[in-house]
């Protein structure tokens, strides 16, 4: 029955991709949320909107969390299955630069990571695994990324952590080596599972974070909080996403 | 004459990067430079040697500033035809991710930017112009990118000028739409091209700034030392490349 659903996001996850390509070319609405930097589009909700219409009808009784809060219920258990949906993800990048957002939806079962979906919309490469699974690019099985330690690895840190200088983060950055921001938790967490950084750390909300966490896990990264607390499905956290070694070090390093 | 040294440039940049991507697949020797993070490959070495013979057979007395050196003269005079090639950019991403690096050439005339090139290698997308010649990439021509400004715009200020508080520069950051680093100064020209970006600061060397250079300025954008001195088309600069809103008012911000 997995199998079947699985294949049956993926066909979708297509189909929601190339409508939004076509719809960025033309003109669509922007909107503020908490503040100029934090938008949602048009195209944000429309894709929310079939994302879950299409989940509804797959997965009968199933729950839905997603980033733009449409037809959610208020969400206190993650018993059964619990979809969690990023429509777009980076959507500063989406409406500034038309490139480097992404789509992320995951399925978490009674809590467990089961199945994770990243597209990379300009890209058009869809990241998808699970436990157990193997985790793909289209079809082709992603290995599991070498165990780098900071100095041999390139790290992302979202720029409100470095700016703020939280938790000695810049201090990290410089121990690795080198800092990379490309703005989008989606294309962060490709960048972790093809093996190209080494460490990712922002406050993730559980849209940002669902659907990379389910894939990293399967490839043996560590994601974790940053403070070493259990990582709650359905709370937005300061998350770490590493190499066994990177994991090591950042925990020294901001003790 | 230029119009067909041109066309041939074109024509072997696509060669060389086809080989690139060809040598990427297969072991090469990777060696340190300054330090454990400034890299040079074996990759760099034949790219910088094919277009060095390639720019002698083709442009008889002309004169080559490239960043390895191979067959470098002293150059001490910006007369004539000076090419100024960067065999690989962002030789760090090429190691650590096989990602995220690109190959530039530029040609100045008495000092004058003339033709520039920067292949995205990964992408094969080469972007080329000069003064008059609009900029393309591949064959679609690119439209002067809007003059944002900092509060609309994404910029990218590279790690060390962020990590150090060089002249205010995190300030800058904070003002902005947000903040970007892609590790190569190939993969920022390009968001500037584009108008994926507002604004980029660097400190860059004449082979990571000359073909970003000439195109940056067809479009219209400003490209000058962060202290507002000439920049030298031989020397290492602090160099801004950002629309006209963005260069006034980070030069407000860093005075």
């Amino acid at each position: 029955m997995i199998d079947e659903l699985d294949r049956q996001v993926i066909e979708m996850l297509w189909r929601v991709n190339q409508q939004t390509l076509h719809r960025m070319q033309e003109p669509f609405q922007v909107a503020t949320k908490t503040n100029y930097n934090d938008l949602v589009t048009s195209v944000d909700k429309q894709n929310e909107q079939e994302i879950d219409t299409f989940l509804r009808q797959v997965d009968l009784g199933c729950q839905i969390l997603s980033e733009e809060g449409y037809g959610n219920q208020q969400i206190t258990s993650t018993a059964g299955h619990v979809w969690i949906v990023d429509p777009i993800d980076g959507t500063l990048n989406f409406v500034k630069q038309r490139n480097h957002f992404g789509i992320m939806l995951a399925l978490y079962i009674d809590g467990q990571p089961t199945l994770g979906y990243i597209m990379d919309s300009m890209n058009k490469q869809l990241y998808h695994g699970g436990p157990g699974r193997g985790v793909f690019v289209n079809d082709r099985q992603l290995a599991a990324p070498a165990d780098l330690s900071l100095r041999e690895g390139l790290v992302s840190i979202s720029s409100p952590l470095i700016l703020g200088n939280v938790k000695n983060l810049p201090m990290v950055a410089k121990a690795a080596s080198g800092l990379r921001m490309y703005g989008s938790a989606a294309m962060e967490m490709i960048g972790m599972l093809k093996g190209e950084l080494a460490g990712y750390v922002s406050h993730l909300h559980p849209w940002d974070l669902a659907a990379g966490r389910v894939m990293a896990e399967e490839l043996g990264l560590v994601v974790k909080s940053i403070d070493g607390t259990a990582l709650d499905v359905l709370s937005s956290n300061l998350v770490l996403i590493a190499t066994k070694q990177v994991s090591r070090e950042i925990a020294e390093l901001t003790d």
